[in-house]
């Protein structure tokens, strides 16, 4: 349980199973297993008890940098809970592989990587530079579910 | 043919291949298989004789979630059409992996997973609990090709 | 090395390694080799010498098709750049699997496909039909880092 304890360590808490917003129906997984592949659906920030985590709306407009890679660090921790439930141990991911950020953004706005930095960092000081490096894209959306500032999907190979 | 039957019982068609407009060139596969995975191009609905199917515009504006509902749903025919044609047998998925739901958002509209969710219903109602099950993303772009109201991509494993 | 030796032949140069503007900061690498797999960050388009090409902004606004048809053909040599230094050798790619084409769009704007045709014609032309084959999404983003006018990230099977 080496990167729990580092979670501990670092004063950081894994949230809760996310509580909908009423109405809200997912009939999909938070994370697909099979073989030594978890595809991780897309995640936003949640509270530790589980609901979602402001601030809302768009990155560049109603929310500033600095906020949405706070946003951005959030959503790793509810990806780690997600994955601590359905592995058992963080400890089995040995290798991040692929991160897709989007950020809900305002046109003209273009410094998505400097948003999604703050998952980046935290999976990397976790992780370290091997495990925990990762191909990764930042870009912006339209709009998002919820109007969360950040969404952030992955790709890990883990042991069996 | 199991997933086939179902298809037939719920009444549904798979539609004839894509026709695209008039001077639209497409020089990829809609279907890229290499090992045990189906890499799964984006796709819209179609009408079951190949030709895009409408509404076409912005969900949240001129298209409504419901609509869009049944944008998506028409989706998963059109890729399982694509993976009939690829595979020769829709019972050689044998596990959904990974769902990447494109809406053509309006700014400021925020239900995607309720537009996805025509997508994934259907797929998890053919294949069930465990073959269907995926990790989904389900988000808001800008505008999509054609002006199409609903774009997915995905992954799937297959036996050999 | 004969994917280098038909890059020469086509006078195409692949560009030295990005420059990032002041400031930026890219914790992430631009290609994850793990097992058979390369995982492809978002790539932009540059100029022979590292620094980011433009022109920048919308397409169907102040850039036109024409010109993303170049980004996009410039990008695939910016992703081939990096795969020859993660790589070696470019002929260690078997198989393209998946490409994700990133356009950043002005709302109602709707050819994103003819844009990233000028990535997947230069990859299918050096790879051939086969090994250069792929599965292909090409969509509209409501904003692209430094506004960039394309960004695309890929899937590729490596020889080991």
């Amino acid at each position: 349980m080496r990167i729990e304890s580092r979670i501990e360590e670092l004063g950081l808490v894994l949230p809760e199973p996310i509580q909908l917003p009423e109405g809200m129906r997912l009939p999909f997984h938070w994370v697909r297993v099979r073989g030594n592949r978890a595809y991780i659906s897309g995640h936003g920030p949640l509270l530790p008890d589980g609901t979602p985590s402001g601030p809302y709306g768009k990155v560049g407009g109603e929310v500033t940098v600095e906020e949405a890679y706070q946003s951005a660090r959030l959503t790793a921790l509810s990806i780690l809970a997600s994955l601590k439930r359905e592995l058992g141990d963080l400890d089995r991911v040995v290798a991040w592989l692929r991160v897709f950020g989007m950020v809900n953004t305002v046109p003209g706005f273009s410094s998505q990587p400097a948003v999604i930095n703050g998952f980046s960092d935290l999976i990397i000081t976790l992780y370290g530079p091997e495990a925990g490096q990762h191909a990764r894209s930042a870009v912006g959306m339209a709009d998002l579910p919820m109007g969360l500032p950040v969404e952030i999907e992955a790709e890990v190979e883990i042991s069996l």
